[in-house]
């Protein structure tokens, strides 16, 4: 393989390492994370790779990958514990002898010192030792340093595991860096978010934009929670403005296809986009939750800045709870049940009232594995989204297990009050 | 590598087959589950291997993976869109030809007009469509089958990459497939939970006791949470009873070194185990939430069966709500702050209140990255937990980026009322 410069031929690897990985105890969200950066900078990753911690695999995979990419990362086997081989294995794979790297010793003495508060032991002081043959990443949130090394024209990266520690490692040094040895020129992305149409119905109605669009603009398909999300990609050699111009009209012309079922020409999740929408019209909302049991509330107070506009939720997740916060009469239960559209109708008012709050969303419904009926089977789930004026209530009925019926519970409340939301306001 | 029959020797590679793994659309848990299911049942998971719809990365995967496993087992790629090209490489690599198979176009009639109620397309009907020199497993939850095929005594098992699917067959065909082919004979796990004490502290205390471990027996350290996870494996011959009693004598023994840090000896989760002391206790469970936003709910109610002892949440973002709801005086935020022992144990009772239960929760917390200041930085949250005669309240300094602090917080909050509720009960 020759030694590409361009950005669109410049392959990527990742090569995760840890026994954890290969007896499921951890997800491997860093190879994940780090492909979506590469990718929006316009690099490719070809392969991921996932080693146990063993020597002749880590060191077979650092082989192989070396001959499929010109860029090779590597995440994990860098802890204090006995099992990290990784250092010592690249040590001897690039030629070179451990030594002790002063600037690392100097953050492990201030980090103990001052910030975790214990005294630094031989076996972290051992973190501050690097191959020779290696350029260092200082990695400022923890204890191991990042590493680079290059060998046949090849740029190997290696980073801990730890997921903050290697993303703050890959903004402040590997991404500028690869930027800047790779020049990956012109890489621009247009989003948006569609509703209510699967991938492949999809796929049939906009089949001859896609075989339309010049080489050099990409369409990608992301589904994610019943909703699909549409990529464009332009790629090009800097300073070519008629790419950019080209990639504009391309996007306009992909929204005029699908103007019933897009929900936004941005990228952005459904939660920020009612949070943007309510900013806008300085509203405020709640929500009261039944058989999503504060999944809505988190989704939304997992976002920074959340406050301006959510004060917060009613976990009701017993009758009791429904009729002693929310007002949900005792009569509603016996005769219509907790999963019906008067319970919603009832907890909406109910937590516009406590909450006081512009708009709310309300739900309940049956997740599974138990509690179906005939009548009202596992899947079955009432929103009611609205303010004093206006109300919706719709009726789901989803089929999936319960983590997932939780998921697109929320993502549907969320978009009936997007809509409502919309409507209001003539946007 | 010869052809292994015994599950110590029966390696396993993971195949999985997707553009969006490779953009990092999508977070791979698949690869996750299946290690997790495979190394319970006793077999090694020794690589996994993620590549994209390409033909000739697929086609290399698969070459190189049955070098190094003899089982091989291949996720996604089977979709009805047309960069799903998965089937039409495995009936090449297999040497067959693609041919119609009844009982899998049967069910695919029976799901599109009983349950999807939708007509069954041509691109749908193709999916019934599978290599004839392969083993079809039917696939009930989803329209792409199972496909397993032999070649040079290495097992390739292809499954769709929808995860609910996949995991249906797994249970119902691959594994016990795979018992009953290779035989894996005794395999049997302990666990522990700890808290209080980072690995390696843990792996320096225990130290002796590793060492002294016989060779059919393994421990493995799995971190979760700022809690870690012990397990301890036992390995051996069908009908061995000497093996299962030599585990619990060394599972006894492990105990002794540990008592101040040991949570529970047995495989569950913090919130399960909190669920279980109160359904023993006959007791109900509120919380009210501030920082975590509903996360606590959240992860409480992700258990089926959590009615039967919690009641709900008062999520409580803004002050308003902690002043409306749970009665927190307004003269505590002009006083001591929303974030300060006086909030939460106001909360706390407010919350035992309204929700009428035995315990309860309360959290407020700064999670950053904003809202932090010198005397109250980012990762600074008050937790109290406890019932009417009885209350604790710890202040804790987390360190994180703000989805970990959330989650911190969820743990060390349920931990606090782990720890009262076995006072209390003299457990």
């Amino acid at each position: 393989m020759e030694n590409n410069t361009a950005a669109t031929q410049a392959k990527v690897s990742i090569i995760t390492i840890g026994d954890e990985l290969l007896i499921g105890q951890v997800v491997d969200t860093n190879s994940a994370w780090m492909a979506q950066q590469l990718n929006l900078a316009g690099f490719n990753v070809h392969h991921r790779v996932a080693v146990g911690d063993t020597w002749e695999d880590i060191w077979e995979a650092l082989n192989q990958e070396s001959e499929r990419a010109s860029i090779i990362l590597i995440t994990g086997g860098l802890g204090p514990t006995a099992d990290d081989i990784t250092k010592p294995l690249l040590c001897e794979y690039f030629g070179g002898k451990l030594v002790q790297h002063a600037p690392t010793l100097a953050h492990l003495e201030q980090l103990f010192s001052q910030v975790l508060k214990r005294p630094l032991t031989d076996r972290n002081r051992k973190q501050a030792e690097v191959p020779d043959v290696c350029t260092v990443l200082l990695n400022e949130r923890g204890t191991a340093p990042g590493m680079l090394f290059e060998k046949n024209n090849r740029l190997f990266i290696s980073m801990p595991g730890v997921p903050h520690e290697m993303q703050g490692l890959m903004q402040k040094h590997v991404l500028p860096l690869l930027q800047q040895r790779f020049n990956p020129g012109i890489v621009e992305h247009r989003y948006l978010l569609t509703t209510g149409i699967g991938e492949s119905d999809l796929a049939d109605r906009i089949q001859t934009f896609e075989t339309a669009l010049p080489d050099f603009i990409k369409l990608a398909y992301l589904p994610h929670y019943g909703m699909v999300r549409l990529r464009l990609t332009a790629r090009g050699p800097q300073n070519n403005a008629g790419i950019i111009a080209t990639l504009e009209e391309q996007f306009a012309l992909l929204q005029t296809y699908i103007t019933d079922v897009m929900v936004v020409n941005e990228d952005i999740t459904m939660q920020a986009l009612v949070g943007k929408l309510l900013k806008a019209q300085h509203k405020t909302l709640a929500t009261a939750e039944s058989c999503t049991g504060g999944y809505i509330a988190h989704m939304i107070t997992a976002m920074p800045g959340a406050s301006s506009w959510f004060t917060g939720s009613v976990v009701s997740y017993s009758n009791q709870a429904k009729e002693r916060i929310l007002g949900v009469t005792p009569e509603t239960f016996t005769t219509t049940g907790a999963v019906s559209e008067e319970t919603v109708r009832q907890m909406l008012s109910g937590v516009l009232q406590v909450m006081q709050t512009d708009y709310a969303i309300a739900v309940s419904g049956i997740m599974g594995p138990d509690g179906g009926t005939t009548e009202k089977p596992v899947g079955t789930v009432w929103v009611a989204v609205g303010n004093k004026e206006r109300t919706e209530v719709k009726k789901f009925q989803f089929r999936y297990d319960r983590a997932r019926n939780i998921e697109m519970t929320a993502v549907n409340a969320l978009n009936m009050l997007r809509k409502l939301i919309e409507t209001e306001n003539n946007i």
